[in-house]
């Protein structure tokens, strides 16, 4: 078979097996992403036996699918960036902002104490560990709320204001982290140095968004009759994720940046494009590039590794320091008004952002196979818990 | 550099060169076509002088591009399959028939003349020079009748109606030189059976259309949440292009028969999507595909090689011929009523199907790089004199 028809079948298989098992799951109330990472581990596991192919070495060294993920990785991280809006950010107020740090404080910090103690990986490694503890994964959580009519209460306003500032606290992590893995050590005026660096290409970005992306919409616009904002947008992401490898940055801290400074005003100089019909127009790209992503991400898990005692005892571990994490930094909110234990549970599912700590750790080889088993269990879990939690909450909001 | 910024570079400069040199040449009411194939072939000799890299060499060793150009060619005949209608086909009518058969025979017939005549290349090269002369594009043509209000008049339409059928026949010469490209030779009795492989492929095709097609859209409707749809059209394009290339034919024949069978009336079971909805859903992904596609075919054109007088009289030969053929195939429609002439001009213009000859033959090495960049050029002045003369007899539509 050629190479060719070879990425044909993979691709048709993969696409089959995201859509129906992405669609099972979000009929039982659970995440889209869940049933996308089983067909992965599905895939990973059985394909060999069905078909006679390593799915996940065929996919790892298949040129195509790695790029098309890190493609998807970077429209993802715009999309997070476009959801996300700088005012907004700064106006999310005190109580948001105390969740999410102490959100993102208390899972890392757990979970790198808990792979210390089951001795699991090297110090570098159970950073790792920590940091896919991270961010919250929201969408599941503002949906459930959303379909209750809750998400305008306060409870719900926090939540969702806490979970987009632990992205960024949580993609801030990887710079760093990313950076003593290329470098070997790290010291405290280096970490400062990597934070000034990514304050500084922060400001760069927002002056950019100031003051030339009016100019390169206006002129875009020109352009009516050719698809030509897709381009636009994926120029903008690639360009600034190349920008911030430059400057020794991981790419998606640029390519969320490029959709963070993308901003609603810069389109009054569009007759033809707002912001929310650019989502619509690369939704068609994600569709089809994510699952590409997350089934990688689930058929590199090699559930064979996970049957022994102590790696039981290291996933309920991490999952009760995910979740417990999560439900202790909403119950120390200050003040009065919320459901301080409803937003903790709502913050418990993490995905996507942790899902690309674990699989570049598995790719650095600072992770061994057997941890990010572990750990893509462990966000599965939690995306799985989540939903169920929250749900017995509602009343309270 | 690292693989994935190097292919990320190349990516951004593909889609900034392709959308400002497509918006340049439609400004001035020539095909975007035009601008990204020249986009090409400026990359293609200029790259190595600014960045110090082989554009051209990096392309086609990139396995992202490799596997990306091929998709949006799949993509590509899907959507002429798409816009094609086998009812319409039917009653197309004898006249757009004795057109499009006639401006595939004379052109292709002429071009292999010259090909002979000038001593090119081998016997089956002299068939895919000719064959890349058959199958007339459109587009900009019916752009200009549409605007001139002239769109449904006789004439345009008998124009509509053969530039269908001449990709048909355009596409299955293609598939009877590629089996003779990979068996060496062919004898009457094999084309016979390259042709009733096709009629069963058609069949076959036209009866999983009318029996399983309903179903199989009835179930993917369930699925209301999620991108499904952009899947569902990749999946049944890919996976009609898997069913011929194992029928031995070629692959984009099955994806333009998918395109074909999927009608208006099985997305009477659908609730959420229609098939104009599903053109517009697939857009950002051929937005994306097609110029990386036409980047690549522009950038494998060597002008160095068409600076001397025989290659120049062989360009202006296959020109000559390229444009008489059609207007031959206009001026001996029977019956009157129609623009003789106004009918063979509109179908000078030639495009993506040939273009897939060209690139086919240059890859399988039938075609030298002179040849291939001949044909390259002749295409692109058909498309450049085509909307020139197009517009001189509009009055007469």
């Amino acid at each position: 078979m050629s190479h060719f028809e070879h990425t044909t079948w993979l691709l048709i298989v993969i696409l089959i097996s995201t859509k129906w098992m992405g669609y099972l799951f979000k009929r039982m109330g659970v995440s889209e992403l869940v049933g996308e990472l089983l067909a992965g581990v599905t895939l990973g596991h059985f394909a060999m036996s069905i078909w006679g192919f390593d799915f996940s070495a065929d996919m790892l060294n298949n040129e195509f699918f790695q790029y098309a993920s890190e493609l998807g990785v970077i429209l993802l991280l715009f999309q997070v960036g476009l959801e996300s809006n700088i005012k907004d950010l700064l106006k999310v107020g005190l109580n948001a902002f105390s969740v999410a740090a102490l959100g993102v404080l208390l899972p890392v910090l757990m979970g790198v104490g808990v792979s210390f103690y089951f001795a699991m990986t090297s110090d570098l490694g159970s950073w790792f560990i920590g940091a896919t503890l991270a961010a919250t994964s929201v969408g599941i959580t503002a949906k459930i709320l959303n379909d209750a009519g809750l998400i305008k209460t306060r409870s719900s306003q926090v939540i969702l204001g806490a979970a987009v500032i632990d992205d960024v606290m949580g993609i801030l992590l990887l710079v760093i982290l990313a950076s003593v893995a290329s470098t070997g050590s790290i010291s405290v005026s280096e970490i400062g140095v990597i934070v000034l660096k990514t304050i500084t290409f922060f400001i760069v970005a927002v002056l950019i968004g100031k003051y030339l992306l009016s100019g390169v919409i206006k002129i875009s616009d020109l352009n009516t009759t050719t698809g030509v904002w897709v381009a636009f947008a994926l120029v903008l992401a690639l360009g600034f994720a190349q920008l911030s490898a430059m400057a020794g940055l991981a790419p998606i801290i640029g390519a969320f940046m490029a959709g963070l400074i993308l901003d609603d005003v810069h389109f009054t100089h569009s007759e033809n494009m707002n912001i929310h019909d650019l989502q619509d127009l690369l939704k068609p790209l994600t569709d089809i590039l994510l699952p590409i992503f997350f089934v990688g991400i689930g058929a590199q898990v090699k559930l064979n590794l996970l049957g022994d005692l102590n790696v039981l005892g290291i996933t309920i571990s991490l999952l009760f320091v995910a979740i417990v994490g999560k439900i202790l930094a909403g119950i120390f909110i200050r003040g009065s008004g919320f459901d301080k234990l409803g937003i903790g549970i709502g913050m418990i599912p993490r995905g996507e952002v942790g899902l690309i700590f674990a699989a570049y750790g598995l790719k650095q080889n600072i992770l061994s196979t057997q941890s990010y088993s572990v750990l893509v269990l462990v966000v599965l879990l939690t995306t799985i818990l989540g939903p169920v939690l929250i749900k017995s909450r509602l009343k309270y909001f």
